[in-house]
This record gives C-alpha cells, structure tokens and sequence, in this order.
C-alpha cells in the first residue's frame, strides 16, 4: 500500500489536470441541446478506463444516454465490488452567478470549480486514479471491479433500472461502491447508511386561452398565477408539515439511538446558517436541523412560472401558470404512492376555475443498510487511512434512486464513500470540489480495495 | 357632413394601408431593447400630424419617452377639445401564440392583427384620419382640437404628470377626448363614464445566497418559491375577497341605479367564457360579472418566477422568487394608500426566513364623471352618427391613470370615446382591431368634433 500511496501522491498536479479535461465536457443530460456533449463524455470516460489500466471497456446503449462499463477482474476468491457513479452534469442556469466559467474547471485556494466537479465527475475520478495507482505500481488490484457509470442520473436514472435488470447477471458482485454524496463536513469524513427518496412533479393550471388584460378582466376570471399559490400554499402547514392526507403514514420513525448519535455531531446551526446565507433556518416543528434533513420527509416547489417576468410592468392576467415540486420521502415512503397521494390531493384543493394537469417527472425510493455491516466497517477503515480519522456514521438528505435498485435487483449492500462537502453547490452555480479531499480520497479508495478485498 | 363622410367611405384602403405602417414600428415603452423603436415611432406619428393638416407639431422630450403634440386652432368660439392617446405598445410576448407577426399587420375576416391595433394606435389614428377628411374636404374644423400623444402609457404615464402639470396653460381646453377602450360588445358602442385605477408592485424574497441542492438542504431552509406560494394565497379568500385590512374601506358602493343600468345590457355570461376558453367564471361572492369588472377592485398575480423553469426536472432550493401583483381599484381607492396597506400585510404575513423586498412599479387613481355632463351627451350623439344605434353608458374595468390627472391638473371631464371590442386582446397575442368599428370610429369621430363645436 505505500507504493501505491506514494505513487498518488507524487501523481496530485496530474491528476488535476487530468480532471479539467473531464470537467470540460458540458454533459447536461436535463437539456436536449447537450445531446452530443453527453455522448462524448461517455467516450472520454471509456477512454480513461482503458487509460488506467480497466478491461472489457465498452458504452452500453440505452434507450438514452449509454451506460459506460469496464471491469478488472483478476482477484480470484477476493469479493467484487461493483462501482456506481454517473458522468452527466447538472444544467448550470443561472449562469450569470458563477464566478468562472462552468466547464473551464479553475482552481482558487485549493478548491476545484465547475459544474460536476463534486457530482460526481471529480468522485468518480478519484476511483480511475486509484485503480491506474494499484495496476501502476503492483500490477494488480486486491479486489474484483466492475464499474458502471451511467449519464442520466441527473434526470432520475430513467434507463437505469432496465440496464441492471437486463444485465443482472454481468453485474453479480459482493458490494456496491459509490462516491456521489458529501462527507458529513470539512475534516469530518463520514459514511453514509440512509439516504432520501424523491418523487417529481410538473403541475401546469391553466384558466383562458390566452393571456388576458388585467384591467378589462380582471375579478371576473380566475387567475392561474394566483390560483397555483393558492394550491401550493396548502401543500404544508405553518409547522412545516407537509398537508397531503396519507403523507407521513409509511414514514419509519427515528430510532432513539439515530437521535442522540446525530445530537453528538460536530453541527453548528450558525454556522450552517452563515453559509447558506440564510435569514433563518425552517423547518418541521419537533425536529432538530439534522434530524429534518435526513429523517423527515418534505415538500418543495423547485421553480415558478407564470405570466410577465421582465423587467417593469405588464398588466396581464396570465392564462398559464406552472410549477415543478417534489418531495424528498424517507423509509418507508412509496415514490408512487406518494405521487397519488400529492395528486389526490392536488385535485381535491385545485377549484374548478382552472384547468389542472399533473405530469410525474421522476422519482426513486428512500434506503438504509446497516452501520455494522462488514463492507461499511471495511469502509470506515478505508476512510481512516486516507484521511487520517475515522468517520463518522450519518445519513444523507438526498437521493441516490439507484442504490434502492442495487438493493432490490442485485440484493447487494451499497457503501456510500463520498468525499463531497456539503457547501460544494452541486446544484448550484460555483459547485466546486476540495483538492485535498479528493487527494485523500483517491489514497482511501485505493485502501478500500485492500479492506474489501480481505473482507 | 356628408362630404366628410363621402371622403372617409371612399379612402377605407388607404386608411388601412397606412395603419399597417404606423402597426409596423415595434414601440414596446416596457422594453429597453425598443427604445429606439419607441423615438422612431414618436417621428412618425409627428409626421403624419403634419401630413393631416395639424399645425405646430412638435416632440416634446420627457426624462423618458417623447409626446407628440399638434394642433388646430382656428375655430373661434368653438370650444376646445384636448386630444388623449399613445403611441406605445404592450410587449408580445408569449411571441409563439401570435398567428401572425405582431409587427407585420395582417387583415383577416374584416380585423387587422397586429400589436397596437386597438391599443391603441389604431383609435389615435382614427382621429388623426378624421381631423384629415374635415381639413380636406371643408378646409376647417368645426372646434379647436389640441393633440396630446404620449409614449409611455403602457409603463404607467410615468412622465405625463409633470407635463400636464408643465404645460398646463398650452393645454388649455374645454374637454378631454380619449379613444382607448372597448365598446361594450360587438354592434352595442358605448360610452364609459368610469374607469378602475391600478397600483402595481414587484415581491422579491430571496431564502438563501444561491439556489441549494433540494436533497441536501430540504426540510433545512425555507424555499422561497413556497413561501411566496403561501404569502400570495394569503391575499383573497376563496370568496375572492382581498384579505388586506383596510383594502375596501374607501371603496365607494354601486349604486342601486347603476347595478339596475348593468343587469339591462345585452351580457351573456356564457359566450363571455366561452370566448376567454376559461373553465368557469370567478369573482368576488355577492356581485355580478359586470359588477365585479366596473365596480369592484381586484388582487392579480401578473407573473410569478422562481427556480428551474426549463424542459424537465432540476432538483433545486430556488435562492429567489418573484412575483408581479397588480391591484384595479375603483373610487374613491387611493393607489399611493392601497400600496401601503398592501406593503404593511405583505410584511406581516411574510415570515422571517426569507428577505422581502417590495418594489412599487406604478399606480393610476380611479375615475368617475357625470354621464349627463353635455359634452358626454354629444358623444352620444355622435356614437349613433357612426355607428347608428345610441351608446349604452357603462363603465370599463382597466385604467387610464391620465384621465384622473386631466381632472385633477386642468379641472376638464374626460369622453371616453373608444371603439375597441373586448375581445381585441389588447395585452395578449394575437391584437386586433375590428376595421368596421375603425371606418365607422372615423366617421363618429369627425361627427364628434361637430357637436362638441356646437356645445
């Protein structure tokens, strides 16, 4: 191992480099006109797994962006770990509030920005560099691989599904390997065993064929704009809970023990608040910032549209407006079923003066493993290694979809061995990744290897 | 008389050719990108005031945009009317609903489309038409006529007030005539004898420095696009009340004669939502239709904005979100009074986990005359010389914040004098004037100078 480590470290300026090239690629998988960036993005991702040293390099077709496989498999009698991350991007709107262009990765005081550096090109990086590290300085690796990197996980991992599905059988493994998730702070890494589920939605009201003057009809006609807040204003209540009949029946409670380990975090709310740069921190009543964020399910509207938006006044009675929401859902919340819920709902509160139509944009399914599990156990070793303390055990507020299907399909644990930070706006503009972190990261993925491998 | 007529009957193309012109100049006052347009569209209206035969044409600067002034003033005795209109538009969009170009003027089934047909460059040039078939054919006119066109009006007259205030002795008159409202339905023409006024405002919260990863910080932080959701829907009770303390406090009540006048109009409620395409109609409980639009203020959502708006699903915290409300207001409602007491319910409905940030776009007073003022009653008559059949008096939902102004400023009651339909969606896509009612306004409007020159 200190070969190994040696080599990643007389190796860190390249590997930035190297990142920047990856960076480069605007592989938006949400916009149609980045189509061809996506699809050469795959390319160069195959081409660095041929680069270090992977074999059986190919691009899976799916009915959408391919799936990019590669494997290494030469341990006999080690356990196979199967690799998941995804090389697509965000869309990077606003764009005028980065301070450096999205895809010119550029390096200020130790942080690397553009978009996709922490989600998830940079982490992803960080497993090639630790592999070509292993076959570059022993000639092999102590644990089976099969990566998997798949381009749509920004738009719900829609093809991702049927590809496991369909290729079970390639896939066996022991243990699923990601890193697409933030340690739980800087100088506090973490691993991860529960994470959030999400169900998407589009809700579009309309009230005349076109948009009307305000003055020559206004208060003899409903107004879409006024009656989509109207709606959206009874989704919770003043408390933060969400209001949806039925919503918090399958929600599996925090455990006393989850409770407590949370309350003993390194958590400082100022802190926390200063960064986002917050008036106040909100949320459900009776629940701690921590505890809302990785045990509580919500509600959110995601983006407003209705109506004159320019600059000055237009006095017009919008004939349309729309809103795109979701629901972050925890154990043991349905994606679906909370979908026909919310749209149950939606339908009973939205009056008749308008014209409703719901389209359901994606969703997936809340987890959680085990904390004493081998493979976590093996990773809180790995962590320990390349960063010198070991983890901490949390959970996370977002969603992985995919770790639901490893579980399901594969019937295989996942070990979520992020190195993000949780201020790296990886969906915002300025998403930026620590070159320390993925420094240590590259040294911990390699150790995991070793750890997995003797597990 | 009937020399006029005869000149007006036989140049109905030509009228039309050269509105196509005037229709052509994309003189959008809400946009700065137009700005040029708007100045390019002052000198043409100039032009052709000469062009007729008005005298002492001239543009007079403002800190915004131009007014064009002209004048006749060689009927001594006669008494003196003061011409109102403007030469800007409202902007297209949304441009992909329009069926033709807004700004190449097209004539389809007897109405021309174009932006700025009926509001309101095409009731200006009717009079423009008619001052030159009187000049042409008797080589006078039969009153004093003082024309008065602004290029702001779509942005709230920002600058019109100092000017009449500025020239009040050059515009000394007897009666302010106005044609820039609708009849009040197809073969039914009308005289309004009251008009609604606005105040206009812009909401901005912001919950946070930029937009946040709803996975990561959900449940955490308050959204401001929910927020907003929740503040708007605060502003009318589902009777369609406005809910802001004091807001009817000054409204003056319909009285019994005027609620009787409304119910004899020909009004099909039907047909009218048949031709909006709503759903259903929807007003304040207790008052009709008609009521509600000339009698009654509202609360309208004018646009909403927040978050990802795009083709497909961004898992966003939107950092900000925006909304434009307007408020018609009737007498005796004070717009300056009316946006306070909004402003001090919006600040207290708002919770503190958002920035609020009110701006205050712009504000028109309501209006009311007497409609047995004599100057009223010869629009009347000159009504039924175009149109042959007597005006309904009604009174008309939007505002012409000028007309208070005029009252206010030189003590002149104003005719409202318009021969727009209430369908010519007038701040929508696809507006358009009934070229019928456009040669049948031409000659009421030369008719008119007749018997206001007999007053």
């Amino acid at each position: 191992m200190d070969t190994v480590t040696d080599f990643i470290h007389l190796n860190r300026d390249r590997y930035v480099d190297e990142l920047k090239q990856y960076l480069a690629i605007p592989s938006v998988s949400a916009l149609p006109e980045h189509a061809g960036d996506v699809r050469q993005c795959a390319e160069w991702t195959a081409a660095e797994m041929g680069r270090v040293g992977l074999e059986n390099v190919r691009l899976v077709d799916t009915p959408g962006n391919p799936v990019v496989c590669g494997d290494w498999l030469h341990a006999d009698g080690a356990p196979t770990i199967l690799f998941y991350g995804h090389y697509d991007v965000q869309p990077v709107d606003p764009l005028d509030e980065w301070e450096s262009p999205p895809f010119e990765a550029t390096v200020r005081e130790g942080e690397i920005y553009a978009r996709g550096a922490a989600d998830d090109k940079g982490q992803v990086f960080m497993h090639l560099k630790a592999v070509e590290a292993c076959l570059r300085e022993t000639g092999k690796l102590p644990v089976n691989i099969k990566f998997v990197l798949e381009g749509e996980e920004e738009i719900g991992s829609v093809n991702l599904d049927a590809f496991v599905r369909e290729h079970k059988d390639e896939l066996a493994a022991d243990v699923v390997v990601i890193s697409d998730s933030p340690m739980f702070d800087r100088g506090v890494p973490s691993i991860c065993y529960g994470l959030r589920g999400l169900t998407y939605l589009q809700i579009d009201l309309r009230g005349s064929r076109s948009d009307l003057h305000s003055g020559s009809f206004g208060g003899a006609v409903a107004n879409p704009a006024f009656v989509l807040a109207q709606v959206l204003g009874q989704m919770k209540d003043r408390g933060g809970r969400v209001k949806v009949p039925g919503f918090y029946d399958d929600v599996r409670p925090l455990r006393d023990e989850e409770r407590a380990e949370f309350a003993r975090l390194p958590f400082n709310e100022r802190r926390y608040r200063n960064e986002l740069g917050a008036p106040k921190l909100f949320g459900e009543r009776g629940y701690t910032t921590l505890e809302r964020l990785w045990g509580r399910p919500t509600f959110d509207v995601n983006g407003l549209l209705s109506g004159f938006t320019g600059d000055g006044a237009k006095t017009v009675i919008p004939a349309v407006a729309m809103a795109k929401v979701s629901m972050r859902l925890v154990p043991d919340q349905d994606p679906d079923r909370i979908a026909d819920l919310f749209e149950a709902h939606l339908r009973k509160v939205t009056p008749r003066t308008v014209e409703l139509s719901v389209t359901r944009m994606h969703g997936g399914k809340p987890w959680m493993t085990d904390f004493d599990n081998p493979f976590v156990q093996a990773a809180g070793r790995a962590i320990e290694q390349g960063f010198g303390r070991r983890p901490v055990f949390n959970r996370e507020g977002g969603s992985i979809p995919v770790v639901a299907t490893f579980q399901e399909v594969l019937g295989l644990p996942s070990v979520l061995f992020g190195v993000g930070l949780p201020d790296e706006n990886a969906h915002a503009p300025n998403e930026k990744l620590d070159l320390g972190n993925f420094h240590n990261g590259i040294v911990a993925s390699a150790a995991l290897y070793g750890e997995i491998g003797a597990c």
